[in-house]
């Protein structure tokens, strides 16, 4: 089977189809053929923990961008992570151009992240295991309802007792009084951990002061439960979201072009949704803005620092994948109007190549006004409607979900919308069932490219005039970044052109300095780091961040970047101005949960900008067609207004569909 | 004519139709039968300013809110403001339901606001006027091209060589070689002070270097410019959004109920829309949340400091309304979908009513996911879409224009979006142009209802556990403000019901302590300030804005009212603490302007909510109809899942419209 597929593989690379691109990420028969790469030197019992794009080195894959008919087309590679006997981990590199392995290697005192097949092993095995069912018995739970317990298996974090070498995961164990009730009404007080490498628990973390458990009646969201409490609302009326002339953006592969934007869109296990090489067409000049657009590593840290609380602090990118736990979307549902989806493909553990269909959905939507005016003096005027394209994906990390929205606007600007769903991580009380205050923080990954590689950030305060005092109020200076090519000025304000990272939602890691969370989660310390470009430097928190303690300092990952380039000898090139740099940003929010949150959670919104500043000429969306449009000359004349441009005809005003109740 | 109106004023009283809601603006009846009502005292030539709802005391108008069948109801009354001969300012107060003056106060050193008439009455005597037809020479502007000069007539703000006695304009001086240029690209450096008292221009401020017009070719983005500029793109596919079973929402004069939702929708000359009496019915319980909801007042000062530039800093809606500055709204154009409109009647100088058809905009949006979950271990789902209640209007002031929009949620959240666009504030170079660096600070004024009027204000800071470091960075605290009801306790969480504003644009002043700017917009100095309630307290900046100095200290408004409050003697009950409270709190951005924002600006965002917690039992949505949903059960089953609720098929998903491309 494997061997078939290697086949196919050299079929389509030699075939007439056209090859990937060099971003793409790896097709089923790439990671099949990269398997059995592997399989010809290492025919081991492996268990595959990741299998993705290993993504051309900048520099080949910035000559081919400029040039992809003279430059070599840079190889296809597979980044590989296995596991084998014995829990040792490897870490190879598959040339799948060549159809060799570049590297492999045996990595100690790290865990690769935990896969859903590694999640969803441990449920049954828990229902079995005779300790946790004399644990249930202690706090109310008979043997023959264990059915009715289910665990909720993270990786372990990292706890001293046990460190690093042996994989572990705890189980978060809950209790369903039936199978469809929201089992996080019921948390269990007890922590096993578990072996996946031997398949059993090793131990069981249980509190001195016991909680039953909770004998509150459920408190549910499902269809049947609501049905019963008064059914659902009569009153919410359709609206249609339809687009009868299509989209208006074009895909060729994972390339979109869309109102002068080009980007390539890339996906993998761990970050999700990657964007690359987003330029815009600027008047006929194809300009370069950012490199690699991505969410590069999440942590959430929960408020209660006792053991073994403190080990609840998710990375849930670099421990889980926000690829691996993506959703397949469902039409009408997560997005409406007209939808362009493309899939995710992964490894399994045995190594064969699977699929989540639907996994980035691309759309776009009304933005409403794009810019309006008009002149006090004769109500002459100009309305112009906006458009915006958005490419999303949701991931289900246990509990919670998080919506992820890459949105691209007419007028150059990128904004990155969360949403934060799902349901609230809960603990067991006595009596009762409580929420720990926590924190959601995100590390933006901005690779730019402002007109080329060569950037500079700038730290922008509003600030008074020389001699005033600063200002007290946090957020007060409206502080802002900067990335800016200083080698090119805007011809009218003689300023660099820019892109301005506008961010609000920056709350500092409240884990306390030096504790565990702020010496794992060393990304989280500071609201934004800018490290000089380097090819292998792509997850903040480090490669394998399941159980890594962060100690002793540097911690894995930026800390220990930034560390190495200041203690570089002095005449080594680690500047960070005008060259080619990568801005971390750590953004997110504190979470008081309060019972609005229950059972599940309205979406809770964030927001961050990136806007050109000084990057145009001039406003770059005044060609797009106004709603209503009426010269003071007009006015003057005595006659009606226009919306121009083809297709549309003068005189007409709006869109035609709307109307008036 | 007047009594006329009087009469039919009578009639509407006494006949069937149900009398206006004690929140509904005037009538243009009420408008006219006020002015006429003066008229018989007070017949000598009037200039009407304004002539406004005065709203209900409310003391009466929360017993008549508890019980409209027993309680009185509250008289209509209109609150006037009226400039006689000599530029004598009254205010008065007109029982409308009594038909008599209740009050008519000539009132010293203040200045109302500049209105539309004021506004559009000095271009054309500037045109003819010698002194600038001298200056507009001296830059380059030839008699026989006077028409081509423009000007946009601000209220002189305060200028300490004229004072606060004469009521003045300075006026803003603009060319446009041709009628339907962008007169912004072409500011003249001098600037006439004008008096509509005496329909003269008092004194010309010219600067010491002389700025010649600039001979820079137009940026336009008018029609006609865009077409010989290469013309529309035709990119763009339309999209459509129907409702085809109508809207969500019910409409009884000007009471909305949408989703749990009711509340009034007023609208001023000055602030525009405003909120009354908001409440939430929760599962039968009518909550009332918040009594009065409105933007208040705002200011925009300009980063020059340099006379006569420190006098740009414009109230927009203390000194010139914005109710008054409202845009007639466009259907398909501002607003898409179905859209309910409310029109605006205003006085004019005359006393006339005049209208302002569709003033007011109220629409609904999809609002994407409100919540989702699926179960990693079998993928149940519930994912439930969103609707928003939109209550929106536009108001151009001069060169800006400020849309606004209230929003509501399903889930109990109020959001106020503002976005900027229009034109920016040019000033003359030599040579060119520029535009300063400023700022745009809202008032937003927010009367609490919290489960009743006896409220409190907590500030929520997050930080670490005792004895840790405070953080470092601005915003780091995630800083919010709790509106608690500290009588009442929600069952779950034992916390007081509240509101949170969460406000994450919330500059500083940055104008100098001491500095005129700081003096007048007192209400700016600070993101939040409490106020016992009082009835005649509306206005942040004072009653009458134009020509404050805000010294000697304490300056009108805010600064006054808390000033009183806290030297009132200890005895009286000037606590702040579980009592009616009004949370007055501004925010807004700071804008570095760049080339992008001309010639025309797209819009920029800005985004507040007012968030429930603690407030409700559990998510209040759990009823709105999932649009897809499959339970453990079901999967287990193998059976499909379900949109349930009636007209809605089970095993149907999505919305039926949306489709794949």
């Amino acid at each position: 089977m494997a061997l078939d597929r290697l086949k196919q593989l050299g079929h389509q690379v030699t075939s007439s189809s056209p090859p990937p691109h060099p971003f793409d990420p790896l097709s089923t028969l790439e990671i099949d053929a990269a398997v059995a790469i592997i399989r010809t030197e290492h025919n081991g019992s492996l268990k595959f923990n990741a299998v993705t794009l290993w993504e051309p080195r900048k520099v080949e894959m910035m000559a081919w961008l400029a040039d992809p008919k003279a430059a070599p087309r840079p190889h296809r590679a597979a980044d590989v992570v296995a596991i084998a006997p014995g829990g040792k981990v490897y870490d190879g590199i598959v040339d799948l151009t060549d159809r060799k392995l570049l590297q492999w290697k045996h990595v100690e005192g790290v865990q690769p992240l935990i896969t859903m097949e590694d999640l969803n092993a441990v449920e049954a095995l828990a229902r079995k295991d005779p300790k946790i069912i004399e644990q249930c018995g202690i706090i109310g739970i008979p043997p023959e309802d264990m059915h009715k317990v289910y665990c909720d298996p993270w990786t372990i974090g990292y706890d001293e007792r046990f460190g690093s070498d042996v994989r572990l995961q705890q189980a978060l164990m809950y209790y369903r009084p039936n199978v469809d009730d929201c089992q996080y009404a019921y948390p269990l007080d007890f922590c096993p951990i578990y072996s996946p490498e031997t398949k059993e628990f090793i131990h069981i973390d249980v509190p001195r002061v016991r909680r039953p458990i909770s004998k509150a009646p459920p408190n549910n969201y499902d269809v049947q439960s609501i049905e019963k409490q008064g059914g659902y609302r009569d009153t919410v009326k359709p609206i249609h979201i339809t687009q009868p002339e299509g989209v208006s953006f074009k895909v060729d592969g994972r390339v979109i072009s869309w109102q002068n934007w080009n980007l390539h869109v890339g996906f993998n296990y761990r970050e999700g949704i990657v964007l690359n090489n987003i330029t815009f067409n600027d008047k006929g000049t194809i300009r370069p803005i950012f490199y690699r657009l991505s969410l590069a590593e999440m942590v959430v840290p929960y408020g209660n620092p006792e053991h073994p609380h403190h080990r609840k602090h998710a990375f849930d990118l670099g421990e889980y994948g926000g690829g691996y736990m993506t959703n397949s979307l469902s039409l009408g549902c997560d997005c409406k109007g007209v939808i362009h989806y493309m899939d995710a493909d992964f490894v399994n553990a045995a190594g064969s190549s699977t699929t989540i269909k639907n996994a980035i959905c691309i759309h776009e939507e009304d933005a409403g006004i794009l810019f309006k005016h008009t002149d006090f003096r004769d109500d002459s005027v100009i309305v112009t409607r906006g458009l915006k394209l958005i490419i999303s994906h949701i991931f289900t990390a246990a509990n919670y979900e998080y919506c992820v929205y890459w949105i691209f606007h007419q007028d150059g600007t990128i904004q990155l919308d969360i949403k934060l769903t799902g349901i609230l991580n809960t603990y067991a009380m006595n009596p009762g069932v409580n929420a720990h205050n926590h924190q959601h923080l995100f590390c933006l990954r901005i690779d730019a490219n402002i007109d080329g590689p060569n950037n500079t950030i700038f730290q922008v305060d509003a600030t008074r005039g020389p001699g005033e005092a600063m200002a007290d109020y946090d957020g007060a200076s409206s502080r802002t970044w900067d990335i800016s090519n200083t080698n090119k000025l805007n011809p009218h304000s003689k300023k660099p052109v820019s892109y301005k990272l506008v961010s609000r939602e920056v709350p500092t890691l409240l884990p306390r300095k030096g504790g565990l969370v702020w010496n794992r989660a060393g990304f989280a310390r500071h609201a934004v780091h800018v490290t000089k470009y380097a090819d292998d430097q792509l997850y903040p928190a480090g490669r394998h961040v399941p159980q890594t303690s962060g100690s002793p300092s540097p911690s894995p990952g930026l800390p220990t970047w930034i560390s190495e380039a200041s203690s570089a000898n002095s005449s080594s090139n680690n500047s960070i101005e005008n060259t080619d740099v990568v801005l971390w940003h750590t953004f997110g929010i504190t979470h008081f949960p309060s019972p609005e949150d229950f059972p599940i959670m309205p979406a809770e919104p964030m927001s961050l900008l990136l806007r050109p500043r000084n990057f145009f000429d001039r406003n770059p969306t005044l060609d797009v067609k106004p709603s209503w449009a009426r010269s003071p000359s007009q006015v003057a004349a005595g006659i009606g207004g226009a919306c121009c441009g083809s297709g549309m005809d003068p005189g007409k005003k709006g869109d035609g569909v709307s109307r008036i109740v």
